[in-house]
């Protein structure tokens, strides 16, 4: 399908790259605040559209994973919308814990500095040497 | 570069993708609305941050460009971000102008629905077929 279709039609019709997989933006619905980025394939969005929870493939361990199922804290989608060209989904959710597994309520807990440099600007929810 | 050691340093070391890209968000950080994803190697990362106007990889005519560079609809970049694994960035930008070519403020205008289709949701700013 061309681009032009993608963008204007109604048929959900997601551009998977070459190894099947779309990214995946999680946003707290509550806060606006952006959580984190994974990655879907086919069964994973499906999945995620039935079950209300957000689900990824993991790429290291080649295996879906829904967000928070060894910790309880899941990522309950309140809606999913794709963008124009259909090669990205985001996922806006009413979150159940801190979602990144570094202890902090959202992944992009550093900001990059004019000089380049992170600078740590969240504070933490958990310590997970000690949680684990 | 270890992930644990991505996840606690000071030291920016994104890990770009075998093409040399890494998905970049943007978020506008008045509405908190997510208008788009794009792409960055290291040097549209190294503009966006000296610049201060969100700065792209552009993998189909294979340069750099900037948003707004056509049509003056900018994204000024207030801070940027970097995920746990520094396999994402966030830029949150005060936007100049409806951020999708289509003609939406956001690239994310429709709604996934229960049943598999797409649905419109948002509002149109410009007709791009009237306006180019």
């Amino acid at each position: 399908m061309l681009n032009t279709e993608r963008e204007t039609t109604e048929t959900l019709d997601i551009k998977f790259n070459d190894q099947g997989l779309v990214p995946a933006i999680v946003q707290d619905i509550d806060t606006g605040q952006i959580l984190m980025m994974g990655w879907q394939n086919a069964e994973a969005l499906k999945i995620s559209l039935e079950t209300r929870k957000a689900t990824f493939f993991a790429r290291s361990r080649k295996r879906l994973w829904t967000k928070g199922e060894s910790t309880g804290h899941f990522q309950q989608i309140v809606d999913i919308r794709v963008d124009c060209d259909q090669d990205t989904v985001l996922m806006r959710c009413k979150s159940l814990g801190p979602c990144c597994h570094a202890g902090y309520q959202t992944c992009f807990y550093r900001q990059l500095t004019p000089t380049g440099q992170l600078s740590f600007i969240e504070d933490r929810a958990f310590d997970p040497d000690e949680k684990y």
